[in-house]
């Protein structure tokens, strides 16, 4: 130990020795005694959230309301049971948050129909979010399939004018992070229609955003450019985007019939995000913000996309209340509102922090899914996140082996360069695009332990941002 | 460096310091050569499973087949499909190694009906394997609810003659690892049954093993102790389990009706392991077992428990040879028979390899799911464990943090001690318990990236250990 024996050297007399050593000696004993303090909290925070937890009921209670989609009485719904839910946790403060959001309207069932020669092949099918209707009459047309965009820029107008354009661009298995594969494809879902547009294609359909083959179709938002005409967008199943590839293999001049009556429409909403606060005893108007969102798609419940992220937020702060934690700066949770087609809810909640000069500590955001935890992701103040680093040995007996850099969801990414750090809540990802938007995202699919684990998990990183700061 | 330094000093002139420093580089170059090398050969290894991978193939495959409880056509199904499925991948060697294994028969679908003074309640049930019946009629007596051991001790004979013991000791939630749950609340199930003849019982219902709450019964094996007579012994499902607990508290005079037809043939049935090979090129006699069982309860079609596991080792082996990987020790992969109600194939296996005096490097077990991988145990020699451990970077970019003492399952146990080191492929468990010997362990309950990812993960440390020996 050369650098104890140099500190020593310097210190002089017998007695400043000592008083060295003892300080030294109870130093570390703090040290430990503080870690082992910290160890014996979450593993409390675990087997609570494991034996006595909220999260699934929570999560049944909203999933139970049905798809969430923004300006809809289930949206209504939602915020309401929330509140009251907050209120008789007992949380010190709730209140809602009011921001306007579009309403999306899905209209009748929509319908897929491939031509070919000698048949009539209905395809799964399901309107993308802000997509216009074909109008009650439904559309005809021909089909050219596109792998990828280049393709589409090569055809030009002349192959594509008057055309359904087809976009067949699977998510990339050999992705190891599904939501890197995802990021990728998203393209073709979201900008894919208005491209096609471009060269003058009537409607799009495209492949589902899944690794899965199966037959339920993924909704999802799609933005129109507005330079182009507003074309009919929806999605396939991927079983039938395989289908329809293959019908037009041997089919080529097979034509698609569709048909879906969504609109947008023309005036926005009042809707809320739903906060909660656990008020802090020392620095009460230093947040700590914790949430996931409200709104959900409409085809399935909402279920890992988002309830599962509310229910982590509602049930990490309602675990440190009922352990007896006194917080020292404030935990607000933020049930956003609209994050699936507007993104209002998390527009509104930073520019609303801003205007009021609040002092955001930590904003962490659970819009991942239900699964089993992995891991936790950063941004913002580097020398804060280092610190926050350190804590990983706490975690590691609960299977959280990493916490990295890059942080922040669709919700809380507004408050990056304002917030101290922003955080997102990693769970294991490679089931999450099989429900993702789908009719599949229900309760039944997430798994109540799991689920129990997040919300643990979530409480045991606040606690520890609460107990020392960033 | 002060190291180096000194190590210089003793070589003496400068030619022979160049050559030093050379040599000294070209170490230092092939070993992140190495390392580079095998973090290329497993991103390959893990990119042709999930992108060309047959895992979800022939786990498919063999749950087509149905449970496959030994004895059955659909065991022998089994092994017929496994065989020619090894043959037609062009294993170096495929065959069948005999093992006598005990057939017990179901019988007709159970019955539990709760009589009270007003209703007739039906109970969800499952004969536990092994059980006898009740006979064609039926049994019906007065029911006495245990929560633990010691609380039937002390009952006594007096308290229980004549009566079913429902033994409803939960599994306990608190336990962070489902297995250490499972293996604290088994005793209930494989000997609670006799134990509860010891004190007059006439038949044994118990809780399921699992934390789920919910109305599928969870079979299992029990065991008879043969100084008391052998009482049938059923699974109620948790919702049933908690339904006649709330049931016997406003009436604790119900009568249960029980009725089961379930028998242990009185002669053992031939049936097989089923093994391929992958001949080594410079130690064939040196062994690398993989392996998992074929057999599976009856209820379900035996998914999880443990298609999963013979696809994995299939899978592993499959991925090196079409990789090219040409292996220097021989790999076989062992798909063992009656792991579930005897383990005949397990004990068959390693008495055959002690009696040829085999040379057992490694063998590795996947009986614990097709969930995403999380760690890997072993047990055996301590130094070869611990080098097997320094390879534990090249698995965390695939999530898998953990490489810890303790290894071998229920069909390597018996190589332990033989085989130099024995080991377990650990996946996350959280959701294990919800299939487990359940109607519920089905293909479609199996994600196929995360199935694929275990074959892989399973490959890759078999890869090494080929590679680099033990």
């Amino acid at each position: 130990m050369p650098f104890l024996q140099k500190n020593f050297d310097t210190v002089g007399s017998k007695h400043m020795k000592m008083l060295w050593f003892l300080s030294l000696a109870l130093c570390l004993m703090t040290d430990i005694r503080a870690q082992d303090s910290d160890s014996m909290v979450i593993r409390n925070i675990f087997q609570t959230a494991l034996t006595k937890g909220k999260s699934y009921e929570v999560l049944q209670q909203l999933t139970a309301i049905g798809g969430r989609l923004s300006g809809t009485p289930q949206a209504a719904a939602a915020v309401d049971l929330m509140k009251k839910l907050m209120e008789a946790y007992g949380f010190d403060k709730v209140w809602l948050q009011p921001c306007m959001v579009p309403r999306w309207v899905r209209g009748e069932p929509e319908v897929c129909l491939a031509h070919t020669k000698s048949e009539r092949i209905p395809l799964a099918v399901t309107a993308l979010g802000n997509s216009e209707g074909t109008g009650p009459a439904g559309l005809e047309a021909p089909v050219i399939e596109i792998r990828d965009k280049r393709q589409l820029d090569s055809l030009g107008v002349q192959q594509v004018r008057g055309k359904i354009v087809f976009f067949n661009h699977p998510m990339n298995d050999a992705e190891l992070n599904p939501f890197q594969a995802y990021g990728k494809a998203v393209w073709y879902r979201w900008a894919g229609p208005s491209y096609a547009a471009r060269y003058g294609a009537v409607a799009a359909v495209v492949r589902s955003m899944t690794f899965r083959v199966d037959d339920y179709p993924h909704t999802g938002v799609m933005i129109y450019n507005d330079s182009f005409p507003r074309i009919p967008a929806l999605a396939l199943s991927t079983a039938a985007a395989n289908r329809l590839s293959s019908l037009l293999r041997t089919d080529p001049h097979l034509r698609l019939f569709i048909r879906n009556t969504s609109y947008l429409a023309p005036d926005s909403v009042l809707s809320y995000n739903v906060i909660g606060e656990l008020i802090g005893t020392t620095h009460p108007d230093v947040i700590i913000t914790v949430g996931g969102h409200l709104d959900s798609w409409d085809v399935g419940s909402g279920a890992h996309d988002n309830a599962a992220g509310c229910a982590h937020s509602v049930e990490a702060a309602r675990l440190l209340r009922t352990l007896g934690i006194r917080n020292r700066h404030t935990i607000r949770v933020v049930l956003f509102m609209n994050e699936e087609n507007g993104g209002r809810g998390g527009i509104t909640y930073a520019a609303e922090a801003k205007k009021r000069k609040e002092n955001l500590l930590f904003a962490l955001e659970s819009d991942a899914g239900g699964a089993m935890p992995r891991a936790f992701g950063f941004s913002g103040d580097t020398a804060a996140i280092m610190r926050i680093m350190q804590w990983l040995p706490l975690f590691k007996p609960y299977h959280i082996h990493e916490m990295k850099f890059g942080g922040g969801g669709a919700d809380t990414r507004h408050l990056l360069g304002y917030c101290r750090v922003v955080s997102s809540f990693l769970p294991h990802a490679q089931r999450y695009f099989d429900y993702h938007h789908a009719a599949t995202d229900v309760a039944e699919m997430v798994n109540k332990r799991e689920l129990e684990w997040g919300s643990a998990a979530i409480a045991a990183l606040i606690y520890l941002v609460d107990k020392y700061g960033l």
